[in-house]
């Protein structure tokens, strides 16, 4: 039972997926993340090729990750995932990230919506397939980590910006959730990644972006070592996503 | 002996990395191959981590990517790779991409030399390994597409310019050879993807770039459809890479 319930996907580290420090880089391991989630899905009969069919598509809402370290170069790693919760408009899946020996890694926490691409409003998750959503629900299954909180940022004046190119967009038109996290990585210096591992990456995807559209990053600091970043568009203002980086002092 | 020689890798084009049209992008392609040439080098004795311990490793010169299509979202692929010619200096390694059906996607050339990591010096390829890796030759092998060709840029003026950030640096400490790919393809504007296949890409790698570098994209337009990029630091001029695109009108 437990089996059909928690999918396991095995990947290994790619030279090209690896920051200077040889470990995984958190925008990839988001990919890897979010693939899962979609095989997970369409294995159980829930995947986008199954509700673009219905005109529903998944929406992701929030990710958090928090890891002991990142695989290095060439690791092999597994991801397993599982749903924990399913209500009527979200559901949350959680991961657990494992090192070739079967160490744990980290854990990450996700909330995702259904809408219809016709509407673009919400679909109600428990009349879908007759409901037969709950029974992939694995409560049992241990995620020792915060869920993703509320993030607030009060800065008015951008520490970085970019305008959305050709390699931003995926195939919705808008920019990419993998995008964003890579974005937001680069507002910081390189040194920080070197003398700090990023122990917690959470991010809430609130308004999509579009081609041309100049971003700002804008960051407050209220403690040492944690950042909240708000993606805002320069014309307007409207915030895209927001994020919030724990980094801790390695030993 | 052709199976020992030829290489061949299953992909799936995932969600995060096909663009707004839904098809692959270069830079995941180039990625794709990239790889597919370490496991072939790898499994037979001539990986970067065996090279490694004689402190040697391999380095990317020249990469040209023709193709008639690119694999669509979700679409499985194989990449195909063998090595057509070993000289003293330099390897050519070819590559095929073939569609689930078993249809050719496209052919890549790339070339290749070893370099001493303490002195930064060419290695002798011919010298390596009692000379083994000519049993690895495969001339019979086809690979109707050009050779790179000569690449010359006279544009003063930047189209456009970027800084080197975390996301853009590899485990050298070098800017990664596919975020080049990245940042070139973000020169164009999407309407130009949209009508128009990237049927060839070629790019030709000269120095290395490094964190916190400013550099700046110089682009001639010598015929129609055809765009030879220089990327060069803005700092001083020195020319990092170079690379050339022709885009073919959509029927």
């Amino acid at each position: 039972m437990m089996d059909n319930k928690v999918g396991r996907y095995e990947f290994v580290a790619e030279p090209f997926h690896v920051d200077f420090t040889g470990r995984l880089t958190m925008g990839v391991l988001g990919n890897h993340l979010l693939n899962c989630a979609g095989f997970h899905a369409a294995d159980r009969g829930f995947g986008i090729a199954e509700l673009n069919e219905d005109n529903y598509t998944w929406v992701l809402s929030r990710l958090a990750v928090e890891l002991e370290e990142m695989p290095m170069q060439y690791e092999q790693f597994a991801v397993e995932t599982w749903v924990e919760n399913v209500y009527r408009l979200f559901t949350d899946r959680n991961f657990a990230i494992r090192g070739a020996d079967g160490r744990t890694l980290g854990y990450a926490r996700s909330v995702w919506a259904m809408i219809s691409m016709n509407t673009r409003r919400p679909a109600d998750l428990l009349a879908l397939h007759g409901g037969s959503i709950v029974d992939y629900i694995c409560p049992e299954q241990p995620c020792p980590i915060a869920k993703p909180g509320r993030i607030k940022v009060s800065a008015s004046v951008p520490q970085g910006e970019f305008t959305a190119r050709y390699s931003d967009i995926d195939i919705n038109g808008h920019v990419n959730s993998i995008r964003y996290i890579e974005h937001i990585l680069d507002l910081f210096p390189l040194d920080l990644f070197r003398t700090h591992l990023l122990q917690r990456f959470e991010i809430a995807y609130v308004a999509e972006g579009y081609y041309g559209d100049r971003l700002g990053l804008y960051v407050d600091q209220s403690v040492p070592g944690c950042h909240e970043v708000e993606v805002r568009k320069m014309d307007g203002g409207e915030p895209l996503c927001r994020a919030k980086l724990i980094f801790t002092k390695r030993n």
